[in-house]
């Protein structure tokens, strides 16, 4: 039995996987940089060790967390995403050193993380795949004939890449010629790989992802599917359970197929399953993400399942809690990320410190936060602060109470995404259920709502102005 | 079409109310005493008004309230639960001056605040109530022979009492003639009125109650039943939805018998009709609250159902949303009343500034609170100052939950009953899910909690005395 667990990130996941943690009665140790000394998650876990200066470097360094991990009598670690989590080395170590991880096994790890061999293995088990190079593309000349053949527009896209990044559309053979040398370059940069391959464009999808639970006895079942359409430059921004998109048929379609993909690959733990869904109802298999996603809240909300907990009980060699037939979703829930971005000016980043914070509450909020009045946002990370999750029992309903939760939140000192997203809440197009990836590029004018100042502020710039009107 | 409520409450219940009206649409207006100038409902509101100095009596003033609402142009009244909310007084104004009271109508809520009328409503209806006086008691005489009738021990009651006030308990003929006068003595300072009565007492009862909602078309429902058997001399401290100690077929056959008795006095709008189950499995009706009770957060996590807004389209004169077939529960809900109090000394009122207040969250957890960090809670008024309710899949789910939600909770600068709910956590016979009202009164132990210092008090002492020792 598990019963003290390493976690290996920091911020508002780091929070989550402590919470699951005490709720099983099971000590949980963090891990933070300087730059962290003050961050909740080492206020929230049981223990906490600095892991050294460097603001990043400490939460890459495998072998130097592993080591923490058993020295501080740990028996397993918990990735959360980003960092190491879809590194098949940490999960490696951990299997050396006698620590379980709690994700899949570094084999899958390595082959979800290449999109080759994730493609190719989906293929092989009969899951609809975007029309595309089945490889990496040998030379520019190959691209170009396989273009030709497929048609414009296509995608050129690091092997090894994620998260949005490596990442090229080309709408004819004049720009997949310009593209074809700057992925390979962007490719080697980010992510020390230059191969890439090619699929064919699929103009305006929707973004469809399907939450799947597998356990070590070969048992899989899906919680159902996301939508993460409301997206900016391929960074999720808005994410929805159940999708207000899809049929009843489709969606026991799309999670039955998400199911066999992850039997397939012999998955084990949580994973999703990322799908395009194109104009004319298609699904094409985009990529299989071997980890706990930023937007696992909105699943847990609608089914009231416990992602984490699960993925701590899996990882424990324990069979799955639910059988396919007794997982069940109820309402709709809508995921913000609450990011210290300012999206008047680009969506700049905007770190510094919360002079004041207040969480939204009542009905059907929820709250993972990485912040507090006083906290200085640093600027070496994710800009993302927050996520507030909302949920109601159907549609019309869960826009209101989003609307009214993000105005009810209170962050002050940083700018953030709460505005833009309350104005994405007034837009007939969102609130028909009906939009796809292109949502945010379509609508520019989403920036231009009118900065609302704190109260207490206003009443300080009024005074003033009267002060100076009647010459005070 | 209801377009602007005055929200005639203080603390939690009213930002509730104002958080209802937001997501509908609806314009509101907050009102406030002196001493409330910087409380959570006066910022969250759209509007907000002084109603006075004197720190009570403004929230008390029927005329002054109703007379504001014409005047800000409000076509609503929500009176919260507490203060004037079962005062007919109020609902009779708000109608003769055109104002749509949120909440039945003056002979409803005077009909069921008088306890004799009440009772004899109940039995008219076919409805169990527990063997007593049917009536007023002419004198001690009348107490002495009719308790000797059906038996010790009995209830003497205030007949216009309310909220765990005006009661006493006799064990035997000597209690009841030491009680009889004193109960008078009570009614007639505490409500104005020296009526009593007497019920026989059921010893050690659980305390279930049904939340109904009713409309003005004659619909009445069911949203199933509250266990509010952990109180304090008769304060509720912490209430579960569904309860745990009942089968279906007693959930249905009280959920049924509670509409019965609503549509019986002809009730409109929510209500929530309360009993006494024994240790025979009888149920007993009660009293029935002709308003919001503070507990209505579990009902609506479990339903999903906002009896808020609910409550607003009844008092706009639509029809019922649901039918009795579409009012599904799924999971258990469980509410602790932050109260600031010290459960040490008494549980003393614990007034004074919040130094620090930071809100749980993670999965499962609502927050309905009156408080931030730097807000004083002031001594005028009732030492709730936050409502903190969980939700899991389970019961062993819902207590590990709350027990992680509690410690997850910083609440700095007063005492709060928050340690010792998480005793109640860990408490066997909690756990087992088998209690009545005598829980908290069988276990005075559970006072003996360690007092945890907040972390920084902590290392500031440690440093203190470090340096006192090394002499510096």
């Amino acid at each position: 039995m598990i019963k003290k667990i390493l976690v290996a990130n920091r911020g508002e996941i780091a929070v989550r996987i402590v919470r699951a943690c005490s709720e099983m009665g099971i000590k949980s140790v963090a891990i933070y940089t300087d730059a962290d000394r003050h961050a909740l998650h080492v206020k929230k876990a049981d223990e906490a060790y600095n892991i050294g200066s460097d603001p990043v470097q400490g939460y890459l360094n495998a072998h130097n967390i592993v080591n923490l991990a058993v020295a501080a009598g740990c028996d397993a670690l918990h990735p959360g995403y980003g960092f190491l989590s879809e590194n098949p080395v940490l999960s490696e170590i951990c299997a050396k050193r006698g620590i379980k991880f709690i994700g899949p096994g570094p084999e899958v790890i390595a082959q979800m993380g290449d999109k080759i061999q994730a493609r190719n293995a989906m293929i092989a088990a009969g899951i609809p795949c975007v029309p595309g190079s089945d490889g990496n593309l040998a030379d520019v000349e190959e691209a170009r004939k396989l273009a030709g053949k497929i048609g414009y527009p296509v995608m050129l896209k690091a092997t090894n890449g994620g998260g949005g990044r490596g990442i090229r559309r080309c709408n004819d053979e004049k720009e997949l010629l310009a593209n074809y040398e700057r992925v390979i370059s962007e490719a080697s940069k980010a992510f020390g790989k230059p191969e890439v391959f090619m699929e064919k464009c699929v103009v305006n999808p929707r973004h469809i992802e399907v939450q799947i639970l597998a356990d070590s006895q070969g048992s899989a079942i899906h919680l159902f599917e996301r939508d993460c359409s409301i997206q900016r430059r391929n960074q999720k921004l808005i994410e929805i359970a159940p999708s207000p998109q899809l049929t009843q048929a489709q969606r026991d379609y799309i999670g039955n197929l998400a199911v066999k993909a992850a039997k397939a690959v012999g998955y084990e733990n949580a994973g999703t399953v990322e799908f395009l869904l194109d104009q004319d109802n298609n699904f094409y298999f985009m990529e299989m993400n071997t980890r706990l996603q930023v937007e696992h809240t909105v699943t847990e909300t609608i089914t009231g399942i416990d992602i984490v907990q699960e993925q701590i009980r899996i990882a424990d060699g324990m069979p799955l809690q639910y059988k396919q037939s007794e997982v069940q979703f109820r309402g709709f829930a809508m995921e913000y990320r609450i990011n210290a971005e300012d999206p008047k000016n680009g969506f700049l980043p905007s770190f510094g410190k919360i002079t004041r914070y207040y969480a939204p509450g009542g009905p059907g909020v929820r709250i993972d936060a990485a912040m507090y009045s006083g906290y200085v946002i640093p600027p070496y990370y994710d800009s993302m602060c927050a996520k507030l999750t909302v949920w109601a029992l159907d549609w019309p309903g869960v826009i209101e109470r989003g609307r009214r939760a993000l105005s009810d939140m209170v962050v002050y000192g940083v700018k953030t995404t709460i505005p833009y997203y309350q104005e994405i809440m007034k837009h007939p197009e969102f609130r028909s259920g009906r939009f796809n990836t292109s949502f945010v590029e379509s609508h520019p004018e989403l920036v231009n709502y009118a900065i609302q100042f704190p109260p207490e502020l206003m009443a300080a710039a009024i005074s003033a102005a009267i002060a100076a009107h009647e010459g005070i």
